[in-house]
């Protein structure tokens, strides 16, 4: 009896999902290959989607198989599959619940409409002509945490926190980031006065975007990113999105005058997909054959981006092939150059292309930023003083207009607010994983060196990827490394890693 | 009161027709870059949107409104809006209430899966592969024409061609038919014996695909297609998708060994997009902004391809263009040779390429195994044979393989059973229309030379895209041109092109 009850609930959750994997086609699809004509309809598709969907995922119903499953005997074994699914079924259907759906279309109109306007305000640097969406989307999201609510003694933006990372609360997520900020500035403060210094010119050469576009892929496969069942396009901001079993979409964007952005930007997604690819394909749509939280997703991504991308022992194996693709910008720098050139580290103003030290430093100023936009204390029209002023307080350096400042993100005109964090969250745990991957493993460098990188991504698909939400982000972290979040893997691989490269 | 019940009425079609435009996009992204394993997720999330779409398109809510404005006042101008609106919603309602919810999702997941075995046993000339999903189609398509049943006097595929040609008839079609067959055989006959001859091998050279999908590119543009509305792809079988309001999707594919094939076919989808571009907007999702037929919406593809697009006038302004883009193949050949080549008559084994002199018969042969194959007569798996003895005979030629016979059009594995009468009937239409907007505009060759085509354009716009629905099909010819359906101004208009072309 609970069993056709639990068959009963997954089937409704499962065209939810469905429905929803609909959406994400026409979101890719608005993003990649859609003409500019189609904007408005689009977003009339994506809201009649998002509502419907909506509709399907707080069904009464489903709440009531919910209260009849609650205490059977399928709940019994607490990280059974049964009460797994059980359990985050219950979770997403509460917050939905606290949803009106007239709120989730007009987030989802509004947004829809919002990011084409953003792509033209970030063009042409018109910070004006974006505010009044920002504003209109600050207002939802503030409605968005109100209808959800938060724990006592927290804060709005908690609750938009929840979404992406749950379980996480602001106050926590500060207190890891002041701590990780302590020890980031030092190491900075010592690269910055430090007598080796990587050559800046070397990723600035032209590399044709077709020969980018060939490492970049071959790359991809070859760390385990699998082509039958996926793409790779390119759009003005890259995303990775799953569509479900089989179908997994990465893009990117090339530029012809630096190296770095598509080619890690490609092994970044690539990251994301991977952990797509590696959800159990017969748990489509529910808990199971799902991702645990963004931050343990970012983690995936990060971790193939840098820990594995930017190690002397990849470019071991793929220097070669790369001077052969580039031979105009590579054959005369050394694979010591061009490892130092893609681990400079310096204050700049984008965060995707950021170094992996300054990088949270960015994140830490779009989340105090989000924080105070949600509470009501910074106005959305005084997003640019504000973002400036704190860049130049942060960075030593000021944006010289909102493109390379406060318009370079596509989050916040996509209603992604609370989303920021959790890549920092992901850097963390990145390196605690890799930190347990290669404690288990052995020298996983000495594997990358020979073209090696099934061994590490079949420990992530054992240990992560196969459980879907088996586990919280914070318990999946402790189970798999024995440890709870902790910055010191990821500052132990930072000071191993830069140091010697700056002579420091 | 009746305002308001109509303005419901619109809000419920409008919604279902919403949902089905975003089927539309996720059909254009399977055809254009999905990757093969998304294959099975595609089939799922295509089913659960037919399924929907007809669920919403057949809510007793609709029957009910309809009921109330069936004798009201917005019915009693039988052309104005409201009416036309009443009188199509009414139509396609009855017939889709016919259909149970089980057979509208089963066809689409089957012709789903379908496209893919098909794609797969075209490439490998394999019909079996086919024959079990084929036998699967006609066996839904049966049913289908059972539940929707046909007039007296009729046959079951009557109910199939009624969902294509609204009104039309297979006894009807086929006397219409009859009467081409005795004309062209004749023309076919007289062209066969002539002296003067095309040559073969211009079209045959090497051309760049680059180049090509620059001239079809620009051919479009000229002609009238808004490529800010719209985009052109590569698929294996070319097709035209209009998603809704400011974006319709064209495709094509280029064979670098014979100039005609993406050229023509760019030029054909063109016309079915500047069909679709040509509805007004603010009635998306009512009859009043649809097409009225595939048979309409076919005349205007081939007049497009054909009227326009192989005259000696419209190469007046473009060969130059051509030879440019393609010196080594052209420069050396004179614009009459080319005219002569793209107008060359002989029997050959794919429709698609087809000449229009030869390209009836191939229509011929599809409707007549279509009918047998619905009412029985003709086993699935006995197409082969059936194909290829018939298709000796009518054309003297003798398919080596099944890529080339009975395999090479999408259309039965996508479950479009009564929908090829309609480029029968499309050529038909078109010259009838092209007749009738020469009468009224005056010499449109002469335009055609000066790179002129807009005139053509607004007059099809204004005659037919407008009015969407107002106008049966059989009605639209008659309001329009004055004749009712007529292979008269086609076997006139073939006549005058190619008698002097052939010196016969």
């Amino acid at each position: 009896m609970p069993q056709s009850l639990y068959q009963q609930l997954l089937t409704l959750v499962r065209k939810s999902a469905l429905l929803g994997s609909c959406g994400s086609v026409l979101s890719w699809d608005r993003e990649t290959y859609m003409p500019t004509g189609g904007n408005e309809h689009r977003a009339n598709q994506l809201s009649l989607l998002a509502g419907v969907a909506h509709e399907w995922s707080t069904l009464p119903k489903i709440g009531e198989l919910l209260d009849q499953l609650g205490d059977s005997e399928l709940t019994d074994a607490a990280d059974s599959d049964t009460a797994v699914n059980i359990r985050e079924i219950r979770r997403t259907y509460d917050r939905s619940r606290k949803l009106p759906q007239r709120l989730v279309e007009e987030i989802s109109r509004v947004t829809a409409l919002a990011q084409h306007h953003w792509a033209e305000a970030r063009s042409n640097s018109d910070f004006r002509a974006f505010a009044p969406w920002l504003e209109q989307i600050i207002t939802l999201k503030r409605e968005e945490a109100a209808a959800v609510g938060f724990a006592e003694g927290g804060e709005p933006y908690d609750a938009l926190l929840d979404e992406y990372e749950p379980g996480a609360s602001s106050a926590d997520v500060a207190a890891v980031f002041d701590a990780l900020r302590q020890e980031v500035v030092p190491l900075l403060d010592a690269i910055k006065g430090a007598r080796n210094v990587p050559s800046r010119a070397l990723l600035s050469q032209h590399f044709p975007a077709a020969q980018q576009a060939m490492l970049g892929r071959e790359a991809a496969a070859a760390i385990g990113f699998d082509f039958r069942k996926g793409r790779l396009d390119v759009t003005t901001h890259p995303f990775c999105s799953g569509f479900g079993p089989g179908d997994c979409r990465l893009t990117t964007r090339y530029d012809e005058s630096f190296f770095s952005s598509a080619f890690f930007g490609t092994l970044h997604e690539s990251g994301h997909g991977m952990y797509e690819q590696g959800l159990r394909e017969d748990a489509f749509g529910t808990p199971l054959g799902s991702s645990v939280s963004l931050g343990i997703h970012e983690s995936q991504s990060r971790m193939w981006e840098n820990l594995v991308g930017r190690s002397r022992a990849f470019w071991q194996h793929f220097y070669p092939r790369a001077q052969q693709l580039f031979p105009d910008a590579l054959s005369s720098s050394s694979l010591d150059d061009f490892h130092f050139a893609i681990n400079a580290v310096s204050p700049s103003f984008i965060r995707v292309e950021a170094d992996e030290v300054t990088y949270n430093l960015h994140i830490m100023l779009r989340f105090d930023l989000e924080r105070d936009l949600i509470s009501g204390k910074l106005k959305p029209n005084d997003v640019p003083e504000a973002w400036n002023s704190r860049f130049t307080s942060d960075f030593g350096i000021t944006p010289a207009n909102d493109t390379e400042g406060c318009l370079q993100d596509i989050h916040w005109s996509a209603g992604l607010l609370g989303y920021f964090p959790t890549y920092a969250l992901g850097n963390m745990y990145a390196s605690q994983f890799y930190a347990a991957a290669e404690a288990e493993l052995g020298d996983l460098q000495q594997m990358f060196a020979k073209g090696e990188f099934m061994p590490l991504l079949d420990w992530l698909r054992e240990h992560i990827h196969y459980h879907g939400q088996r586990f919280t982000a914070s318990r999946l972290v402790e189970v798999v490394t024995g440890m709870s979040l902790s910055n010191k893997p990821l500052m132990q691989q930072l000071n191993a890693r830069f140091r010697p490269l700056y002579g420091i």
